[in-house]
């Protein structure tokens, strides 16, 4: 994958991104690509996709967040799981390189432990698919004020949004095209 | 994936142990699985199947190694480089985990650097396809004598092997199972 | 698969229940599953998938009918056609143990001739796509009364209707899953 | 499926027609064919495909036997184990009705009960795939002498071999262009 | 492909007629299939596939066209593309035959220079994904009064619209045949 | 599709090139490529892989050839086979604006009319799959001394072959992106 941008241009996600072509009409991204914004993010039940937060009525809420939107032109929703994976491993590790601090991950959550002890929830992520693509959206909070479960944000871990969102966005395409050449230099086995 | 085994059972790894079904024949292991292993690896060239390493003349050798075969009846040899990142960073978290030391991850491979600065690789893998599925193979080195670049093994890090081969396989499967069920429960998006 | 679950909550079959994630939303059934649930049957115009049946303007309604509904996270509509005639080859094996008498198959249907000399349709079925799965619903008669074409129910064969459900949901699933661990043991040929 | 040919010259199985392109270079029939053909069975354990009677060092023979061979340009083996599935009962159903007795089928196999309570086994059959395709071969018992387990044959039911194989690629041709176009004729769902 | 048909019935092209099944609805062609008719072109904004030019909003219009919809039940959408793409050739080809006249192909398009050195526009094209297909549309301008942009008709190349409709479907189902066949005809190559 | 290379690097083609990497093996291309090479084409019966050509017993020769060898890491041979076809137009397009003359198309085979009226063969094309990628080889002949059928060569042609390589490369690899791009940019419909 070669195509990533970071704007500075503030948008608010409230699942509507999370859309094919999405990345095409609002930033002429065409082909697997990867964008990433700053804006709040709010999600109503009726636009939720993990049908588990809908049957736990758990709408989606945070004041600022970092978003990230991927969509690859491939239609296996297992292998986009997968790749949303690639992304939260690729967030921790650029996380803790960053902060000095440890980061849990489980599935495809993010979870930090402040220094009271308190866990904080850093990230929300899920994948899905269009008839034409697979998605990926991710956010990472980063103020807290007024959300439904204890959450942690980059603001409070002293990142700097811009920087970790460009190399996130780098090293995600790079690990993405990497594993596609692993892919093309490997001879077949047999019986 | 419910199916992983650990097995006493000493046995060299020469590269055709990386071949279809070899997981049903061998332990009678049937569907989706991974099996672990301890043993010699070498590695002759006619038996490699990263055309780079090939390319580079470079035939594998280790004297003592932690052997993770995986086997998935799925075709896509992109898919199977995914799962062989997974089991790299679920077994990267593991080390840290038990050795309390800092693991680098570049590509499919594991670092890590010795209190005198010097870095060691920790491990080797691969992923590649076969008529009817995808296979990897990791390796972990567990002594380093003789071997042909610098290396560091599980020995030296204290890391009780068995023990470290089990949850290994325990969470790696937890995790294939995790991601397959996250597949199945994300409603679609459309224009 | 290993997920079936047959219900005694009874449910009216419109055709809604023929979607995405309906197993997951009404029963809480995770990944490939298959239930079966007693109701009436009416299927209006607007609802029905089958467009044959659509062209010649044939709703379906029957007073009481013992339901199935499965879903396979997997795209190819083809393979569901193929999964939705194994339903029917089961049913019908079963039907003919339990009621001593010979059921004929067509296609996705089942019919059994009545003592008069009188042909009845037992059962109907239809296999479609979703975005993210394969679904398929097959529902047997079991009152017959005020329905469009003479049919005949469950009642008047004398079979146990929960018994009956309980044997075939078992049956089927184990056939599926069988049929995977056959293509998992199975080395390719070649020129 | 359109093409379908019963060939009168006598031909010996020994695993080696369960090949790509076979029916192509054989009887000139080129993309999707079922043929059958009469003649002895001996697959020594080197030419056979199915690893669980590899395991059970269990070689085919029979003297005589009607086989069928069906290829079909299609990747996918999961299908293809239905496709044969579908070969096993349409035999079975015909076989039903040419000798009016009972036969029981389990998974991928024929079975029959003589006068003197003795079971026979009626057929043997395998899928397998090939880089290009999927092909499945299943073979009936004609004659009886000097098998390994009890069979039972075509003869003793006093089938028609010619008749009955005709009939019989007949009505599973019919079949898959019957699901080919039940795939083709519905309208997906969605949430 | 076999199934291909022109109708003389006059029908409006204005997108919705680019929808799965409605060859099936329409015109009861069931299965792979293309079909030709002649009537106008308008497209509005909202029912546009090609989000290029949704963004240029750049509506479809054309007084008299011929219209070709064809219709394969297979995902892949890129492969629908090269379809488009052969259907695009078969016509140039045809069209140079019957006018004399040589046709430029740009993408998915057909140009033609008048004598007086004036480009025209030829045709319009798309290929696009339903949930159980992949479908085309291409339409070759007859007649030109009030076009958007310059265009060029059948009618000025003196082309005899329904001996072009009937060639054209009959090569292009020939060629979709013959690709067919060339894949099940080649044996496979390996390391 | 962006990479492509014409060497200057004489090579014989003898069948043996058209083989899964052999395009990273020889030249370093990693991923989806196509390369050009000069020199003489004569493959044996046991190296063919148009099972049509082995049937008629047909080894190819020609004492110098334009020798084209495209792999794609996608596994679908059909289409592969449209990949071919487009290959075959793109070189026959500008086969046409170079020479100034007529060339004529016939499935994947490319045919000129010399000023006697007789016919010559131009180019000889076959796509097959390897157990992980699909490839093409096109081969034009430029002399024709003592071939098996009547053949026709660039330099009778006056072709520059050089620049005829580098151009068609150019366009191909131009063309097959535009492809990709165009699956990109498209909307689903729905029924």
């Amino acid at each position: 994958m070669h195509t990533y941008l970071y704007t500075k241009q503030p948008l608010t996600y409230d699942g509507r991104q999370l859309s094919p072509h999405w990345l095409y009409r609002q930033f002429d991204l065409l082909g697997d690509a990867i964008a990433a914004f700053i804006g709040p993010c709010h999600v109503d039940l009726s636009e939720m996709v993990d049908l588990e937060d809908v049957k736990a009525e758990a709408p989606i809420y945070s004041p600022l967040m970092l978003h990230c939107i991927a969509e690859f032109f491939h239609p296996d929703l297992e292998m986009a799981v997968y790749r949303q994976r690639l992304l939260i491993v690729t967030a921790k590790e650029l996380l803790e390189e960053l902060s000095g601090r440890r980061v849990q991950q489980t599935g495809d959550d993010l979870y930090l432990t402040r220094v009271d002890g308190t866990p904080g929830k850093l990230s929300v992520s899920i994948a899905t698919a269009s008839p034409t693509s697979t998605l990926i959206h991710t956010g990472f909070n980063i103020e807290t004020e007024g959300t439904p479960v204890p959450i942690i944000g980059l603001t409070e871990l002293g990142i700097d949004v811009p920087a970790f969102a460009t190399e996130l966005l780098r090293r995600y395409a790079a690990e993405v095209q990497d594993i596609w050449l692993a892919r093309c230099k490997v001879r077949a086995v047999r019986e």
